[in-house]
């Protein structure tokens, strides 16, 4: 029996296999997520990981149920397994925005979901990191998400060298668009052909764009000018003041697939080129009013981070760290009489904090140490009697192979909670 | 639009309504879960909340298809959400137990669905947290699980007098049922009678019995008899040794209803019997075996504790924490031509680790001050120009409301390190 294609099961490190994930990175990712999101003053929240599948249609059409991962329930409704997490914190948020002040700060690391017919070998789910900021027109509100995204990834110690924000603008292009072409219904058709220039051949663009009565190599002018917008200067200030000036560009390349985007948008991209965009968003003013059907009107923006490309990326260029189990301290039982002995021991150890692992099974005491090794304890503890039939307690720091001999439990106690751990 | 009808929303606290959940307690309850998993040595993994529909179907048989969330995907596959993480373990293990040294410890927080027809305001889904040893035959193992049941429960403030497990033995009720009952194969029927027979009408449950040929009076004093098997006992005096005999007791009213359990078995109560059981979780040897086709055959055993049952007694027993925005400091923005610099200190104060907030958009100085009490700010930062046009960064404590001058930001960062925080 094997695991559905598409989706992953995550080990403890050392992986067993490459066709695994390591469920230490995946905490160790999540919990510098939370980090950096705090610092910025952000709180978490989450949705279901199912929503009405009319959630997702509402904005974007029926052709985006092609790569759904939808189906029917038992009681005949139409539901999605969650594509994205922004229709969500719209609903959320449009429903019950009256209790917080504004502007709401919110991040969620949400399992997302997707069924691609064609596909092989490309994964069905991800994690993705989202930051939010909701009720806040400013673009003081999408420098502080974008500075978001860059201290996030520094966090992972990556620099100005490995990557950089392309900073974009939706406005600016509906702009363009409205000002040159005559059929303004076809707009999203529009940001899809220069969502996919990049990645397209130049005569299927050319192609498409004068389907619509726009020029290729104006749109490719317009690219290259990388002149910003007042707003989006206003923006470049705002994290020159932070000093984070490296990690961004104005790039007109960028526009972002999605629908709802209304205002600046961005992505990041490793600057070597290697990997598809490891983060995007952007400012979508209008989506919590539709999802509320009109009873919400609350300007917002945000971003998304998926845990795939992350990982790919920082193990690439070295940065992630190597995990083992957790054990400060591995306590030796050499003498199986003096097993519940120990077990006295263990449990105050670990009521005071420290975690504590030892051998189930008898096991030869040789054995025993090499496991204290492996688990790189800080040190073992081991329980003797002396001639007096007297309990002897005994701590050796691993690192020195030192050994301290103490009378009681307490004592014992407390030598270890002065000690550097 | 709303979601779907038994899934939770989880918000920021303060709560905005009494039909969402807490996107904070939750975060605490994840986190005590970890803590105390890691103090004890186990590891964590995650599989996909969707598995192939046979992973639950192969032991239980297809009655149970009746309460998972089971649909058909795009590829004409039958699938489940996962109703439990045990099968996921089981199939994860046999897969790559070669790899690890045993006895693996292992923990999980999934997400789990089901989907009965008839249920009216239930909840389709909970997060349970998942804790299995596997590669250890010995009641050693039984034992630390159990231990880990009582010190996860214990890290929230409840003790011996809030809860107790009650500790029983499938093995036992096996031999029990196959020295009295002619027709072996009908031993799961007779399990199930036992794990509703609490709850169900003695009436019923007598009849049910009579069929299989049973006495409802022998199966009520084999019950009242209390008395430890062998194996019962030695992890009695195990737990005794950590000092937890009061939060145990032997009590073969519980057998636990999945189909795959074979030795210890226990589930942890909360002694005034207001809610349904916190924790269970027992011995399952076959598992793997089963799961793996005969390729792997790992005596295993765990428990899962759901956040569901846990969040409403720890609620009721007044032993939640109240939880606000996370801000150490907030920067007033009194005069906005000084925004730009304070940028600059935000910038470094989150550099520091320090959680940082302030007004995106311009706002009275009173209000900025009231905000910065609201986030329970530990300090407020604020930026002046004195006469001679040289900036000043000025720190103020909230709790003594006394104010710090410093003439570089560096002075600054240097004060509020030095500080407890």
């Amino acid at each position: 029996m094997d695991r559905l294609p598409g989706f992953r099961d995550f080990y403890p490190e050392p992986l067993p296999h490459k066709d695994v994930w390591s469920a230490d990175v995946r905490g160790y990712i999540f919990n510098t997520w939370r980090q950096v999101s705090l610092r910025y003053g952000f709180r978490e929240y989450d949705g279901p990981p199912l929503e009405p599948l009319e959630l997702y249609t509402l904005k974007s059409g029926d052709e985006i149920v092609a790569q759904l991962y939808n189906f029917t329930d038992k009681g005949q409704r139409q539901i999605s397994l969650r594509p994205e997490m922004t229709p969500t914190l719209a609903r959320m948020v449009a429903a019950h925005h009256g209790n917080y002040r504004k502007p709401i700060k919110w991040f969620s690391i949400p399992q997302l979901f997707r069924y691609e017919r064609q596909q092989k070998g490309r994964l069905r789910e991800h994690f993705q990191f989202n930051a939010d900021i909701l009720g806040d027109a400013a673009s003081g509100a999408d420098a502080e998400i974008v500075a978001l995204v860059i201290d996030v990834l520094r966090a992972f110690g990556l620099t100005h060298e490995d990557f950089v924000i392309r900073l974009s603008s939706r406005s600016a292009w509906s702009q363009y668009f409205s000002q040159r072409c005559a059929d303004q219904e076809r707009s999203y058709e529009f940001f899809q052909i220069i969502d996919k220039l990049e990645r397209e051949d130049p005569v299927v663009s050319r192609e498409k764009l004068s389907q619509l009565g726009m020029s290729y190599d104006e749109v490719a002018a317009f690219i290259a000018s990388g002149e910003p917008t007042e707003e989006l200067q206003s923006i470049l200030d705002n994290l020159a003041a932070r000093g984070l000036s490296d990690f961004v560009k104005v790039d007109y390349g960028v526009i972002r697939g999605l629908a709802y985007y209304t205002g600046p948008v961005f992505e990041a991209f490793d600057r070597k080129g290697n990997f598809r965009a490891i983060a995007g968003g952007g400012r979508y003013d209008h989506l919590t009013q539709l999802i509320s059907g009109g009873k919400a009107q609350i300007p917002s923006l945000g971003f998304g981070m998926g845990d795939v490309v992350l990982t790919e990326l920082l193990k690439e260029r070295g940065l992630l760290p190597t995990f083992s189990a957790p054990a400060q301290i591995y306590a030796l039982i050499e003498d199986e009489s003096l097993r519940l002995g120990t077990l006295t021991a263990i449990q105050s150890f670990r009521d005071a904090g420290f975690s504590t692992d030892y051998s189930l099974a008898p096991l030869k005491a040789d054995k025993q140490f090499k496991r204290a090794l492996e688990l790189k304890a800080q040190w073992t503890f081991r329980l003797e009697k002396n001639d007096a039939s007297e309990l002897v307690y005994l701590i050796k720091t691993l690192s020195t192979r030192e050994e301290q001999r103490f009378s009681s439990l307490e004592q014992t106690l407390q030598f270890l909670q002065n000690q550097p751990h």
